[in-house]
């Protein structure tokens, strides 16, 4: 596949201008941008500005509101619910981790669970948000049904991811960001474009039975809870993306399980549905609300490095710490560039012909 | 394998009994037996009455205090640190999980972080407490090294459970209570046992090669982390029991990763410990600090009813909610009397025999 290379700061002034372009005001399209463009510079390629024209596309269609009015709908000293008025949830979600930092910064930890919004990016991306602040921070949002439970032949949850960021000392913060299937759906496009096969354990057919086709999938098959199988402990995946779903929806009124609106536009959206738009839950943790954050720091320090130490199995080079590989990733892009794939390239070149914004 | 059947009650008082012969206070001897009792109605057996002369092994070994005195020795509005003192788990986890639960009641949320702990039986027990008062329990915990992480031939977590009940309404609540391992050592124990192997992605050997030998854990080998292994998403089991060791022991001082003292009093505790025995957390969240509550239950109902009734793959009856077994196998042996093995039952009665405690 051949591929281009561009500076996060072209691509993040594209991308800007885009949300400019569908009405957003500059400073909320800013935050899209950083958001959206965050998954670019991490690696998560799938959740990234490859999806630009999918937002854009969910524009068009009325589903989402380029000047929401995101609001506060509950709260207490440590809580709150938000109404995403339809926002994009690059821009809702920003907002919500804010209020828990607030929160946090207030009476010690806050947390918030957002409804009406829509898909968010990478769910590091807000979690890590926490960290200049010396608190963890928490993302997890639900998402369009594309998993099976466990002994379910339909498919009821979506790739649910949860992620936490913990800051450190001398070492860089841990941060975890994990969808809570076997793999991440931006895993299985890549195999379905090279027709490769999927490993057993990742996804079941239409008839619920485990099939290495990556294309499954899109024939009403679905992706499998992190575990694979009962005996790989698949229902514990299951058990986390159902507390997923909980927490982001049925916390804040959002929808939930297969009611959860598709992201691609071309997909109609369920009549009667139990809630607004799709749902998030974030959450803010002050460090020195527990301990001394020097304390803290130290031992995270010693953590890591006992951690990276580990004699690692034959064949690898060392144990990785999680949000190793991502920030080696961003820190290589953002000096090098960052690749696009000829396809998503045209891509964007056609949508900002049709929004009369220059591309390159 | 023979079995004896026992009586709820009298198993209890038993336990209490035992509790009191070691030097525990009468109230704290109760809350210790229904703690470890809840795992033997629960149907996880390796946790419950089966460990009692472990835990007395502990105490003659000194690291066991049966009158801990039990503080808070740092606090927020919404967050505490708990020091035990070196008391049972079964006793400080129940104290810790009240102080989420009145600060919850007083700020929305409430998080407590323990210090200078013992092992505390089945996480899913501490996570219920909140139930009652309409709230969403946590519970998660660290334990003695047992995993190895992604990559690594070293054993540096321990099995990490992670617990959350949610209240519903007319449905019984959702209890999600997992090891973030592939397997629990429970599992691994009884296969030990029955001479049988276990299914790949279990366990690695002390050479760190994937083995189906349940014993091996005895030889140098590990427990591998939910996934089993990073193709199947083992990078997420690993990520997923660090968060828990963080939690449960950095924020409040506990030892952690590789240094968590062993359960069984036979092997030696680690010299040059950064911390003060093992860590627990919980949390506590008030559902009306985020809806009303009767919104919220009326929504879990349908979520509940929702995924209960998808259509099972082949071969399977129905699609379980987190919480059903365990909620079953409850109901049964609360009737008809808790199976002990015959092992379990000698080496009780032995244990009665040495403390003045008549077993049956």
């Amino acid at each position: 596949m051949s591929t281009l290379l561009i500076t996060f700061e072209r691509l993040h002034q594209f991308a800007q201008e885009v949300f400019e372009a569908i009405g957003c005001a500059e400073a909320e399209a800013r935050t899209a941008a950083d958001a959206l463009l965050s998954a670019d510079l991490r690696g998560v390629d799938s959740h990234g500005v490859a999806r630009l024209s999918g937002y854009v596309r969910l524009w068009e269609n009325g589903r989402v509101n380029p000047r929401p009015n995101i609001r506060i709908v509950h709260e207490t000293p440590s809580t709150a619910v938000v109404d995403g008025d339809s926002g994009l949830g690059l821009v809702v979600a920003p907002f919500a981790m804010q209020i828990a930092i607030q929160k946090a910064a207030q009476v010690g930890t806050g947390w918030v669970s957002v409804c009406n919004s829509n898909h968010y990016g990478i769910a590091g991306y807000h979690a890590m948000q926490a960290l200049g602040h010396d608190m963890i921070g928490l993302s997890m949002t639900n998402a369009s049904p594309l998993v099976a439970p466990t002994f379910s032949m339909e498919r009821l949850l979506g790739t649910n991811p949860i992620a936490v960021a913990i800051p450190a000392g001398q070492e860089p913060p841990f941060v975890a960001d994990l969808a809570t299937t076997t793999a991440a759906n931006g895993k299985l496009e890549i195999l379905q474009r090279k027709g490769a096969s999927a490993p057993q354990g990742w996804i079941q057919d239409a008839q619920g039975h485990s099939t290495t086709d990556p294309t499954a999938t899109t024939r009403g098959g679905a992706l499998l809870p992190l575990g694979g199988d009962r005996e790989h402990g698949s229902h514990k995946g299951y058990a986390l993306g159902a507390v997923v779903d909980i927490f982001s929806a049925l916390l804040s009124g959002a929808n939930y399980g297969p009611w959860v609106p598709p992201f691609v536009a071309f997909l109609p959206v369920a009549p009667d549905l139990p809630g607004k738009g799709i749902g998030h839950f974030f959450g803010a943790m002050r460090i020195d609300a527990f301990r001394p954050s020097s304390e803290f720091k130290q031992h995270m320090d010693q953590w890591i490095r006992r951690f990276r130490s580990a004699r690692p199995v034959e064949g690898q080079e060392r144990v990785l710490i999680p949000g190793d590989p991502e920030r080696e990733t961003e820190a290589e892009r953002r000096l090098q560039g960052i690749p696009l794939e000829a396809s998503v390239a045209e891509d964007l070149e056609k949508l900002g012909g049709k929004l009369g914004v220059a591309f390159t």
